[in-house]
Parts: C-alpha cells; structure tokens; sequence
C-alpha cells in the first residue's frame, strides 16, 4: 500500500480492526504516523482477516493474491492496474496467473484495475472523500471506479445513500453476475444500480439481471456506444463491448430500466425511491409561466409521455377562481399570476391530484421568480417548501418538482437541499424530469403495477 | 404603470430622460418618490418620447396606442395580455383594433402580451434583476418574455452580453421577421439568438431567416413539438405552431442552426463566440479517468462526431512519457497518471493540436479529483487556468473544456467562472459540449467554413 498512503486514508473509518502489510522500511513511521499496526507479511497478522485491498506493483500480485489463500482472507480487491487491459502480453499472463490461483482456491477476488468495495456503515471507502457511518437502500455495481465513487458522492447529494457499492475493473473472477446476485438478495439493498463495459457470459449474465429485476428495480448503464467508445473500454478494463441496439432491447426484456449517463441514473433512483409509481404516462404539468409551459409540454413530448385535457369537474373548479389572462389551466398549465400565492399553488395541485385523466404531477419552481417574492418576505422560501411536502404527503400520484434556476444556480442547490430534507424529489431541468418518469412509468407498466 | 411600479422600476436604470403617464392619484406619491416626473398623459410630455412601455388594462390599451400615435413616438411596448392569446371574443376584437391602429400610423408596436425590449448600454429592461451598462454581441428575438429574461441572466453568467434583445409575444404587428432583418443589420450584433412558437407568414419567415444567416450565425429555438406544446402556445401568445419535421429542414436549408432548448442555446453561442471554428468533425477527447474516456466517447458518438486515432507522430511522441499502465493515448485518451501535473496536461493538449487527425480538442477538468490536489495547494487551480489560457491563445483548433463536477458543484460554478475570465468556454456534461460542438462543426460546414 502506497501511494501516500491513499488506501490506509480511505479505510481510517473502518470500524473493525484495519492493519497494513508493507515491506519497504522507508514507509514504516509514516504507517506508525497514521496509528496503523504494520505487518511484513499478510500471514503474520494475528486474526482472521476478512478483506484485503492490493495495492503492491502488478508483477507482485500473484504473491500477494497467494498470501491471500494461504490466510483464507474473506476477500481481496486488487487495485493494481497493467493486467488484460493493456493488451500486453506480460499484463494478459499475469491476470491468467491471477484467475487460475482465485479459481483453485475459491478465492472472492474483485478486480483487478479497480476500486473494491464502499461499505458506509462499515466505513470500507474506496476514496476519502466518501462518507461514513450512515447508509441508504442503493445497491451499486460499478466496472468503472470513477462511476462508483462520483455515483456515492453525486447521489448523496440527492438523498440516494449506499447500502453497498462495489468497482470490479476488469471483472476476471468475480464478474457483474456475481455481484448482481448478491445486491439480489442483499436485505439492505432496494434499488440496484449497475454500470457494465463488457460481459463475458452474456446468457449468464442475462439470467442474473432478470433474476434480480424480478426482486427489485435494476438500473443499467452500458458504457461504450460506438467504436471510440468500445476503444477506451478495450483500454479501461479490457472488456468486449456489444451492439448497443441488440443490449438495450435484452436489458428491457429482462424487466431492468436502461440508463445512459450518471445523471440519469441519479434522477431515476430519486424517482423510484421518493415518488408514488405513476400509473400511467399521463402528467399533469404546472408551469410558472407561459413560455416555460411550452418548454416543459416540449420535453414531455419528447419522452413520450402526454399531458391530456384535464377532467370537467377540474375544470369547473379552475374556472372559479384562475385567471386566464396570462395564464391557463387547460394543460400544460401556466400559473404565472397564482404562483406567488402558496394557497393558490397548493390549491391548483389539490385539484390536479384527483383529476382522473391524470397519473402523476409535474410543477415548476421558477426560482428567478420565486426569489423576487423571498427576497422581500424571506421565510417564503421555507413556507412553500413546507406546503409542498404536506400536499405531498397527502398526494397518492406521483408528483415531482422542477427547479428552474436560470442564473441563480447557488439558489437553485438550496432549493433542492430543502425540498429533499423534506422528501420531496426535485430535478434541475424539464427534460431530466421528463426522461426519469418515462422511463420508471415504462418499467413499472412492465412490471404490470 | 401600475402593480407596484415594476416598469418604473425596471427601467430607473435608464440613461436617458423616463417619466410616468398614470392617472391614479393614489399612485401619484409612489411614482414621486421613486423620482419619476408624472403626466397625466402621455401628449402632456414636453419633449419627444422614444420608446413607451404599455401596462394599462386591456380596454385600456387603444386609447393608450392611439396617444403613442398622436405623440408620434419612436415606438411602444404592449406589456398587456388578454388579447387573442385568450380566445376570447373581447380579447380577439382588441387586438385586431390595436393591429389596425398600428398599422394605419405605421406605428413600431411590440407585442401585445410581451417584456418589450432589453438594451444593457441604455438601461432599458425587461425585469429589475437584469444587468446594465455593459452589453455583448448578443442579439436575441424571443416570442416568451421568460425566456427573453432567462436567456439574458443564464447567458451572462456564461460570457454571452446582449447587444439587444425583445419580447415580442403575440407580435400582432411587429412579428420575428422584421425582428431579424432589424438584427441582421444591427452592427453592435454579432450573433442573434431567436425563440419562436409561431410563424404568421411562413414564406417571409423564412426569407428573413435566410437573409440573416447569411450575415451571421442566427440560432432558432422553436417551441411546441406535440400536441401538448402546441396548446401551450395557443393559450401563451396565440400562435398556431407547424409541424417539427418540416420546421427543422427548413430552418437548416436557411442556414441557421437549429436548438432544442434554453441550455443549448447557451452552449452553442458559447461555442461560437469563444471556440476557433472547428474545420471537422474529429475530435481529441481527453479524459482524467478510465470510466470518463469511455463516457465522453459515448456522447460524441450520439452527437455524431468522431473521435479518431491519432497519427503516427502523435502517437511516437507519446509513447516517449505516456503511463499507458491505467491510461491510454489511443482517443479518446485517459490521462489518470498524467492529470495531476499542469506540465504534462499541457504536453498532451500541444500533441494534440498539432495532429493532422484532429479538428477540435475537448479535455476534462475532473474536480472530485483536481480538489483533491488544490486543497493541497491552493494556488493550483489559477495555475491550471492559467496555462489552459496559454494553450487556448497558441491553439488554432476549436479548444473546449468540460467541468465534471461530480458532488462538487458549486466548486464547479466558481471553475467556471475562472475558465470564463480567461476566455475558456467550458460545459458542464460530456453530452451538452458534443451537442454543442457537433451542431457548430455543421453549421461551419454547411457554411463551407
């Protein structure tokens, strides 16, 4: 372990017992520094040990892996890079040395050219930065390092905590199968998410996500679309790509939700684990103006979801009250002159919420707008956050917020962070918003809810 | 000028001579106060007026235009709605008495139902939140005051100043052609960004499109793609939408560059204004991270660019320092190893812009990881800047950054600005930089740039 000691950094929280194992005297007090117990050798270590992160020169590995069954450790992740990903031929002998003896002896190894394991609650990090000692429901599997430690730090932002988070690189024992299985089964885990470069066993893999799909909702996003991208996967974890067209429409089969970026993972999970399950993909959408009416039944459009004519006895229920001059209620709505009005926003969605033509709620905060009204009464602010989360409570369709910041992008972030204290998902644009519905509408019709 | 003297308010910025019409004595106290000399109407007004802003009630509004016409004034401003945009009988008949009016006296009338003009050097406003006494190449048409005022905010945080901009709403007389042809002459304007829900004469649209296009880029976001849309802005301005497809053609066969919404257009004049115009569509694509290399492909293959391999020149040079042990040089590239030194990120970017292979060059400042080195040593980050400023001023290719912000995001805001300082436009996502790019790498080409 060196590097400044980067892994020993990473796993100061672990609440059980962390040693290092280090040859190199020069390395030693900075070791005795951190109030690390130092052995030379793995065996020496007086206990059981259940984990062990690699992080020794590639053309070490092998011993240290060995040293590894010889302990009979629980695990090991081999952080180590310059293995089949290379595509040298002393990196592709050494990562065969390493399968052969993991395979003989049963061995759980994760990696190589990877980030192990993140266990919150356990304080097992796979970078310092990460947090500890609280956990969530999310499941995440992660080729990619990278994508598994931004996915922890970016969805803590937006209320999705790890139960336990896994980068396996080049997936040379255990593989997504594997992991797949246990996030499967895990009693923490609710919501499964997954990122894949390459499979080796497509029909085993296949079995795995469609097992797991039926037990709870999995989320995949495949990296490497093209060419260029199946290049820098080739590079990355030595993985063969497949045909994006063939894997998208298996992935559906099996019953998983298809994903293509981070931040759609993250505004999916946030639907599944903080909205009611649409019913259906008819959205009511309540826009702060006119032109923001036009933009967000645009983006609706574009994710194949509809916003119908509302039902008569809505209808007749706006006509007492709304003013249609600069505004309308038929659908898209645009409130412009109720918005500043908590009662009348709070009454307009009461109204849409037992509108029967309708499944799920879409309202914008318009923060450009909104903060003229803050920045005379500021408790503002916290009062419409406050009703929101009351007409949430009592709201049994889905219903989701947009926060349009336009330049008050600081704002913006303390708008979510209130909104998410309170439980309530909010999404930064119309089209994000749009996207994460449609695609968790489709998957919860496929599931026939 | 009524609710609360906004208008006065928007405009005391002014630098020329403003006064209030209001006939209310009630208001009278408030308006005085504010400093504003007060008549009782507009013909009482000692000297020539330039520009009226309209808010009177919409019975009102006649009597008020037809002032605006006896005074001879240089033009007006209808921030009154309830006109065709309602549907109504009433609003219908206003408004075609206000159009007659207009057009008999050849009278410059905007709107009704609009924000009227923005011009920063004259401190004339649209919303009290809106800059003044600098201004920008920026022309911008939009039918949405929301968008009018957004596009002005959100721009100006990301180096995009107005020259001019207007809110033309139902434009009952002044419609976006005779806005085009105005900002295709303009000289102060470099660029005209233009937001349209509805055409009333497509032959002469389209003329103006053409005609302007042909002096500079001119970017056309059009609202209402369905059916839902369409009803928004039958309610927001009374328009009647055409259909996308054919819509979309015909803006490109006009040479003018198509956008889907608020964030791309931003994006895409951000790439005008601040990017050498790209000769192609090859592109480097430099990544800090195995998982991002794959992730940056993936967006330049959806937005249909490509990422070649370099040539032979670039790829001996690289090979005399390059850690291909977790990274790669092969394009996109994965500079893991090299990121943290501002020497070898720089060698890198030199490599690249002199390839024969490569028309324009995006790297990646990946913060969750660069954090980790300028919390070490803060000076990092303006050294960074400072030498991708160097590189930019030396590059003859199109030079485009992407902030991955990860959970840092207000940092992300503020490396933004420093990159902004120094006239490096930067984006916040792999996908909105290759929209970006690939729709002003076609726009250059079709241009035979």
């Amino acid at each position: 372990m060196a590097t400044g000691y980067v892994w020993l950094r990473n796993m100061s929280t672990f609440t059980g017992r962390l040693y290092s194992v280090q040859i190199d005297p020069n390395e030693l007090p900075g070791i005795d520094k951190l109030g690390v117990k130092n052995y030379r050798s793995l065996l020496d270590i007086p206990e059981p040990v259940d984990y062990v992160l690699v992080a020794v020169p590639r053309s070490v590995a092998p011993r240290i892996i060995a040293d590894c069954i010889k302990k009979g450790v629980g695990g090991a992740s081999l952080f180590t890079s310059g293995f089949a990903e290379t595509h040298s031929e002393q990196g592709e002998t050494l990562q065969e040395t390493l399968v052969a003896l993991a395979r003989e002896a049963n061995l759980n190894l994760i990696g190589p050219n990877c980030m192990g394991v993140f266990n919150p609650n356990l304080g097992v990090r796979q970078d310092i930065n990460q947090y500890h000692g609280q956990s969530g429901p999310v499941g995440f599997i992660s080729q990619s390092g990278t994508h598994a430690i931004f996915f922890s730090q970016v969805g803590a932002r937006h209320g999705l905590l790890i139960s336990k988070s896994v980068s396996y690189g080049n997936g040379a024992v255990m593989d997504s199968p594997d992991y797949l299985e246990y996030f499967a089964e895990d009693a923490d885990t609710k919501v499964i998410g997954l990122y894949v470069e390459g499979v080796k066993d497509g029909r085993r893999f296949l079995d795995s996500l469609r097992g797991a799909a039926r037990k709870k909702p999995v989320l995949v996003w495949k990296g490497g679309l093209g060419e260029e991208g199946c290049r820098a996967i080739s590079s990355h974890t030595g993985s063969l790509a497949s045909a994006p067209v063939l894997w998208d429409s298996l992935v559906k089969q099996c019953g998983a939700i298809r994903i293509d970026n981070l931040d759609e993972m993250v505004d999916c999970m946030k639907t599944i684990l903080y909205v009611n399950p649409p019913l259906g993909s008819r959205v009511a959408l309540v826009a702060q103006s006119g032109g923001q009416s036009v933009v967000i039944a645009d983006a609706f459009t574009k994710a194949g979801l509809t916003a119908p004519l509302l039902s008569q006895t809505s209808y007749q229920q706006f006509a007492t009250f709304f003013n249609t001059i600069g505004g309308t209620y038929l659908n898209p709505l645009d409130t412009s002159w109720h918005a500043p009005s908590i009662k009348d926003s709070v009454r307009i969605l009461d109204i849409l919420s037992t509108d029967e033509n309708v499944d799920s709620l879409v309202a914008e905060l318009s923060l450009p707008f909104l903060s003229q009204i803050w920045d005379f009464y500021p408790p503002y602010l916290d009062d419409l956050v406050a009703a929101l989360a009351d007409f949430k409570s009592r709201c049994s369709k889905a219903f989701l917020v947009v926060v349009s910041a336009g330049q008050l992008e600081e704002a913006a972030l303390t708008v979510r962070n209130k909104l998410m204290e309170k439980g309530i998902p909010s999404f930064p644009s119309f089209d994000r918003v749009a996207r994460a519905l449609a695609k968790v509408a489709e998957y919860h019709r496929s599931h026939g809810r």
